[in-house]
């Protein structure tokens, strides 16, 4: 197998990637500039050695712990638990939210067997104990295993006196939290309901 | 700027690919198995190392000259001009074409200042007078460029008993050869015209 097959066959592995994409990538990438492809190819396979999991929030992080747990300015009355976590960035990108964040690290999800053990809620629920939060945002994708998520993080703090709410319609139903625009973001964010 | 914004970034500049696809590319690759991306960084910033133009057809190659150029059972009475060492895969890929191949680099392009002296006529022009080809078939992209630039090679060899031939109708206007579909491309390959 030569170099140029070599290179497609990886790219293919990545998501959204079909084998006519790669090839234009990888063709694209025997004509750049040379220094673009070090660059590129050095951060790649330099990434996973950069990056680990924030201790106190869990999102990925290069600093420790990350710059947002950090940010003496956020919000610390307010949290926001999302399940994955690009959906961090997506929802600091929009620029409306200045409360901390929770990554879960998944849903709950009966089918594929993922049960709140493999979740990171006992760290969850030990920083809203030790912390003086006054609401909890449930921003987990607006799907079936997001749903039982939401309910479960309810249940979890029910005797609180913690307002609990959820991102609101205007999410697309069955969707990923990641491709949302900021419009439907930013109206999702406002009318957030109770649950 | 972190490596995740940094990779995402980079990744932003390959064809095809936004902030979005980006984005999510690299936190696949933050969660992927670590010598994938090893692999891939090491594919990527090592490409330009292994590949080069083969100095006869100037097809992409690691080899010297390429394998199709090197393969004794290639039928050498048949010439296919492409624009582009792509263009090569995409037909072999098909299976429907056992001649050789000569890789102009491009298609005359007035607009984009190109002309046939950036472009690889003469060695098309020495490889036509020291071989003994029976038919050339211009494989260009179909739109004004490539008629531009298979008008340039039919005149080019006019007073040669070679016939000149053209990728026929069926290939979808102002398309690109790269896109085009294996049924497509065997029809515009049988039912290729005189020009």
């Amino acid at each position: 197998m030569d170099a140029i097959d070599d290179l497609i066959k990886l790219l293919s592995r990545l998501p959204g990637i079909g084998g006519k994409s790669a090839a234009r990538m990888t063709y694209r990438l025997i004509g750049t500039d040379p220094n673009y492809n070090k660059r590129l190819g050095e951060a790649i396979a330099t990434l996973q050695d950069k990056i680990h999991r924030c201790p106190i929030c869990g999102a990925f992080t290069e600093t420790d712990p990350c710059p947002i747990c950090q940010d003496e300015r956020r919000d610390r009355s307010v949290m926001c638990v999302v399940e994955q976590s690009q959906d961090v960035i997506t929802i600091q990108n929009s620029g409306i939210y200045s409360g901390l964040f929770h990554v879960l690290g998944g849903a709950i999800s009966p089918l594929n067997s993922i049960g709140p053990d493999q979740l990171s809620f006992s760290s969850l629920r030990k920083r809203i104990e030790e912390g003086s939060f006054k609401e909890i945002i449930i921003a987990t994708n607006p799907n079936e295993e997001g749903d039982i998520t939401a309910l479960y993080i309810k249940r979890m703090f029910k005797d609180s006196n913690i307002k609990i709410t959820r991102l609101a319609a205007g999410l697309p139903v069955g969707g990923d939290l990641e491709y949302v625009d900021r419009k439907t973001l930013e109206i999702s964010l406002k009318a957030r309901m109770d649950v």
